[in-house]
């Protein structure tokens, strides 16, 4: 068996080649061990750049080790050890709370500690995405005019305060268009709609390009929609950076760019990713949070949920999707957390902007104290008046989302794909970006549904049509229905090819806007064709009473239709379910849509789900390579731990083990002895192998195992030891057990090591079955496994050789 | 160390003795093992009474073994092997895909069946609960009198479908009250009252009496709540007959008699019970889930969460309490389907009982269709109305309902224990039914709050006054209101006592209605007193803007209180969190009071968890003893497993073992080694010890782990042995390893047992913390684990070892 072509052997457990920030510094794999890694500021790796990194001298001596955790990027944290460690810290504070008044006050701002870390985090997101709707909507509107009087209003703040009387169609005289500017007032001639046209086009490319400069410049992590990262971050992933300040700003004010500049993309994935941002960087205030990983991910979650509320309007749904669609680790506390800080969240949002999308209302702001949660988002107002022989279209728009969104991801994925293995294309992000803005801007002008903004277009096609003296084209009987139906028709198909183009470009830029906007129309489309067909029937003599319509009305609703089919296209990108519908009932506030909601969802994950298992997340996760350990994949029942295991066996069976091979698989594993070794030996086994732990062991001959350690922590007790204790030399031999003889005189002073073992591994079997230690390595958070036979260590099982192996298994 | 001591050993995982059928069969754990215990109908312990049982010659030979699984009475199911044989019959539909048509049409089926079955439970729970409404109002009305002309009309729809003008407060001609019958009409004379309270009395004792006579002579599982018991059963505990149709038909009866008799219950936990009874049976329709224990408690999860969608008419809320409170393995696929389920369920119920509760409406039945979803159980229908100052009042609440929460938990364990250690109280439930029957319709017949049901008394206290002329005594600014001030203070001392002694009676009954009840009570009293002190301020000159009322309009709205009030004595009593206010959301329609609710909860359940961590089921739970690892428990850091396995080594810390400890374990411990026993040495070991399954291992000496077999594997075995292979004798050798020797002729035949061994039990150390060990069991649902040190088998975890750990290092 050769080595080299093995680049991460045994021991090298977690890290991942990851694309952004491409050194990937293969360094170290930092654990810290129940009792060792004495104090000391001696670091053998060289600069760590982590700001939680601090000397231990900066914390009482007794608890130094267990109370900070530091792990390298691109690195996968030990939930088991991060949670036990707060169970020591915790349980030294329920200790002190007897001294009275401070360690009482101790242990109560301990307690809540959390609860004041989410209301934070609400606050602040809720702030934050008041301030990005007002931005991007001011932007927005910049495309078109700018408001004469004062600049800084919007087109209908502008025009609704200029109380201008011609106010009509979101036009008025208060609201300059841009060539006003240049003296042109004939708003029908061609040389009007051009320079219209030429503005709309060059603010567009102008916004989107200052996005990606600053996403290029300041923060390459501020890029994209944010969610799958977020959710490989929150199953214990660390990507230094990721969730910090600079990413927080940068995509604070990118999002307002390149969402204002009309491109296909949406403000809710990077809200959610701004959230964890949010979360991140409140949490370093509380040290219980910010010095353990594993207790961050819990207001990280908490924080998703916020990102998800503010972004919809849906405190419940929020919660739902942290839990369906983002969470790893998930208790009962966070999930009430959860709650609290998405209601928090959603909370501020009204207060900062409290007339939220396009709804212009005139009560004063005392008043709206009082509504805080009475508007949803597209607040529909119409009662219910489906009825079941409508089921049938709703599972037709079902289907169509699974299949839509399978298309999508299957196209986006390929570009994706593409784009990162072109140099011409993946070095340029920033032509691409704007050549993606000047075709998107140049197209979508001459569509009135496409034009405005998409927030505005889904609601309109949300809308009932009151009656027929309605001005909307969508709902005239006669000649305009039908141009608008083209209008939907040519919409749909440029949407749906210019998001699969869209997403994945270097500005912050989310997903679920531009597949709501295509499913709406989607749904319009058969809304409008159902309707039509109804009066046909209708028309007919002796029509079944079903299809009964008032006149001067819709028989059916198409704006139901529209919502139904954004569900359906939305379950068939992102796959997620339950949240899916519980965030549809909040966005529209009626609770009598679920069941059309949830059988369109029903239909669209069956359909998806058996075209392809994989969402738009988890496609981009796998593209990307991250360490995510999903639960949908299966593997054949009779692969079992030793065949998975490194070093490998080259046997199908691993049950027919002879001695032989036995033995070579000895000379394989880097093992240390429990009594025996040398310092020399040690520092010569460190040097020759990059393994970053080895299994410790009662003899080479036996193979009988004691414990674990890791490559870190011998390094540091080593260099230690070689420091203070002058009497310990490279002849002095390293005692893992506990049975140290008494140093003989002349002799060299012994090395005990016992403390910097960790003494409970994980162990399974060679003969479990790899549907058991996957449920394992997911269920409790584990890095590594180690595989015994009879007591003897065979070999270890990663995350990665997990991933590894599960990926092979796909493909074939 | 003696052995009689310990009625429970090793190995003898998880047997509890149980209350309502003493026996307990301490007998057997039946752990079929992956490949082994071949085609046999033999059964060496004695009848089994069990209708899953079935001998293995129905299935397919290749197949049997894996396919089903039988757990003997109380005891736990092994999550991971359940599962791991569904994958395996997965995996073999799946390679039949290829035979069209019927392998692809039984693939389809296989696919579709979870789907199929939580819709036919949906289907049935709705029509349950919709049955069971209807009865119980039908037989609640008949405590005043009866229909003259149609008997089987309740009070409402009898004076409703007389067209009788003379129709007030709930009274009409068509309506005969019982003394009428009796030729009393003088309604207001002494004589006519005291017949009335008379037959209120009788009636009620009459109805509850059958009811636990019901309960009592044929199904003793139908009485109480259910819910503590469902909480075990879906963490993996076997309760048989607990699910079963006597149950569930018994169940339905006394709940219709025993929520009609006015006793201080509610109906939501048995309908959870109800539906979950529903979905075991309908589970047996579908081999894939009745066959399969772990697998079934995926149709009970949804089951549950349908019993709390027609409980309260709330399907995400029941979704979120099935996720929350009750269940325990609980994958996001459950969680699309526990939907699916919940609204199925909910949408029955409203075309069976459309009236939903206490509400009459002129629609008719083919109306009803289109309004599914649009009453709410207590629909609320105004406005948002609260200032930010009355969150003091609603943290009040709140405050309020954590410590009568506590209080009323700590006084019914207290009596329930009483009951239970008590001959003259435990022996004779009928008398306790009809004396706590007897004490309620006594006193509750004079105060109109307590004699009506409880449902309408709580639409009342939720109900806002319209304005002066409205004729509840509630709404009144004059003497009427400070009666009924008095009246609400009487109710709610009378409720709080009275459902302490009701809540524990054999018969089936509930606590969320008395607890909403009690919470709405202390919630309006608080109202009117806030209302008043704000009309109060407001006569004074100068008043501050925030104690302005309206002239002849509640000042604050009391209904909002009474909500807020339910919600938080709710959340003191149970505990729950999300799901509580996602429940009094959907509960009365309105997403403006999440805020006010989601305070007083908040406030309850840290009041509540200051006091006691226990919510009343998990009191219940431990009371009865059932083996539920719960979540919550602490213990102190520096336990490891050497300290909690068994045997157990009499030192505090296990890290000093000794040599001669270890041979004292190794005497301690009953092992089985891989080659070297004969036959009658395994019989002989049988015969002397009662644990539940043996370690293999390579030898006494070396003790080694090689693998795990349970007593009833080895024992079918060798049985099967001895009837079939006429060489195998007494002194043949029995291999559990692969060198098994080439038989020598006239020597006896070598026994080959390595088929049925376990070659993956799980294992950790016997330093490795007893949280990671407690974690593990809870997550990957285990049974038992092996405690090894340097691959020696050092003793075994069981789970019943580790709640009994549990339990004393709470009770320290």
């Amino acid at each position: 068996m050769e080595r080299a072509g093995r680049s991460s052997t045994l021991g090298s457990t977690d890290e991942v080649e990851l694309e952004p920030s491409g050194t990937s510094a293969t360094i170290h794999l930092d654990m810290t061990t129940g009792g060792g890694s004495s104090s000391s500021d001696f670091n053998p790796f060289g600069a760590i750049d982590d700001v939680r990194f601090k000397t231990d001298e900066d914390l009482p001596d007794a608890l130094a080790p267990p109370f900070f955790s530091k792990y390298g990027d691109f690195h996968t944290i030990d939930w088991q050890r991060d949670l036990a460690r707060d169970r020591l810290r915790h349980k030294m504070i329920s200790k002190k709370k007897v001294d009275f008044p401070l360690g009482l006050l101790q242990s109560g701002w301990d307690a809540g500690a959390g609860w004041i870390c989410v209301l934070f985090v609400g606050l602040a997101a809720g702030a934050t995405a008041g301030i990005i709707d007002i931005g991007a909507r001011w932007m927005s509107d910049l495309k078109t005019g700018v408001c004469a009087d004062r600049f800084w209003l919007d087109r209908e703040h502008c025009c609704w305060s200029s109380n201008d009387t011609f106010y009509k169609d979101d036009e008025c005289k208060a609201w300059t268009k841009w060539p006003w500017m240049l003296n042109y007032y004939n708003s029908s001639s061609f040389l009007f709609l051009f320079l219209e046209w030429i503005f709309y086009i060059g603010w567009a490319v102008a916004m989107s390009t200052l996005a990606v400069l600053f996403v290029k410049i300041f923060a390459p992590y501020a890029c994209g929609s944010g969610i799958p990262e977020i959710k490989c971050i929150l199953s214990g992933f660390v990507i230094r950076g990721y969730l910090g300040k600079w990413t927080f700003i940068i995509k604070s004010v990118g999002l307002i760019l390149s969402s204002a500049s009309g491109l296909s993309l949406g403000k809710e994935g990077p809200m959610v990713h701004l959230a964890c941002c949010i979360g991140n960087i409140f949490s370093y205030l509380f040290p219980k949070y910010g010095l353990n990983e594993a207790k961050k991910r819990e207001i990280l979650s908490a924080s998703a949920a916020a990102g998800v509320s503010v972004a919809f309007g849906a405190p419940i749904g929020g919660v739902l999707f942290s839990l369906e669609e983002a969470s790893y680790y998930f208790p009962l506390k966070t999930m009430w957390r959860s709650f609290f800080c998405a209601l928090v969240a959603g909370i501020i949002l009204r207060f900062v902007n409290p007339f939220g999308s396009n709804q212009v209302s005139s009560l004063s702001a005392k008043t709206l104290i009082f509504i805080c949660f009475q508007t949803s988002l597209f607040h529909v107002d119409y009662m219910m008046k489906w009825t079941f022989i409508e089921l049938v279209p709703f599972a037709l728009l079902g289907l169509f989302g699974g299949i839509i969104g399978s298309l999508f991801i299957f196209a986006n994925i390929r570009w994706s794909r593409f784009r990162k293995n072109s140099k011409t294309l993946g070095g340029n992000p920033i032509y691409e970006v704007m050549i993606i803005t000047l075709i998107t801007a140049a197209i979508s002008y001459f569509n009135p549904f496409t034009r405005k903004s998409a927030l505005s277009m889904i609601q309109q096609l949300f809308d009932r049509c009151e009656d027929q003296t309605d001005e909307d084209s969508l709902c005239d009987q006669n000649k305009a229905l039908s141009i608008a139906f083209g209008q939907l028709l040519w919409a749909l198909i440029f949407k749906f090819i210019i998001t699969i183009f869209t997403f994945g470009i270097k500005v912050p830029c989310g997903l679920f806007v531009p597949s709501i906007g295509m499913g709406a129309i989607a749904g319009r489309i058969l809304g409008i064709t159902v309707d039509q067909i109804f009066r046909s029937v209708q028309a007919t003599p002796g029509h079944s009473e079903y299809f009964t319509c008032q006149i001067g009305k819709d028989c059916v609703m198409p704006g139901l239709y529209a919502m139904v089919g954004a569900a359906a296209v939305l379950g068939g990108v992102t796959r997620m379910t339950v949240s899916l519908v519980v965030i549809m009932f909040e966005l529209t506030g009626s609770l009598e849509f679920i069941v059309p909601t949830m059988v369109a969802t029903m239909f669209s994950k069956w359909i998806g789900d058996g075209i392809s298992k994989m969402g738009i997340y988890e496609a981009h996760i796998e593209l990307n390579g991250y360490p995510f350990l999903d639960s949908k994949g299966e593997y054949p029942y009779s692969t079992v731990a030793s065949q998975v295991m490194r070093p490998s066996i080259h046997r199908q069976v691993a049950d027919e083990l002879s001695m032989s091979d036995l033995r070579e698989l000895k000379n394989e594993l880097s093992v240390i002895t429990e009594s025996g070794m040398t310092l020399g030996d040690l520092e010569g086994l460190l040097r020759q192998t990059d393994f970053n732990g080895f299994p410790v062991v009662v003899s080479h001959n036996s193979m009988h195992l004691v414990g674990f350690i890791t490559r870190r922590d011998i390094l540091l007790a080593l260099h230690t030891a070689r420091k203070t204790q002058p009497y310990v030399v490279t002849n002095s031999i390293a005692y893992f057990s506990d049975a140290v003889p008494d140093s003989v005189p002349g002799a060299p002073a012994p090395l005990r090591l016992r403390k910097i073992l960790d003494m409970a591994p994980m162990t399974v079997t060679d003969q479990t079955p790899m549907e058991t230690v996957i449920d394992m390595f997911r269920k409790l958070g584990l890095r590594h496994v180690l595989v015994t036979k009879n007591g003897k260590v065979l070999g270890i099982i990663t995350k990665k050789d997990i991933l590894q192996f599960m990926r092979n298994k796909n493909s074939q």
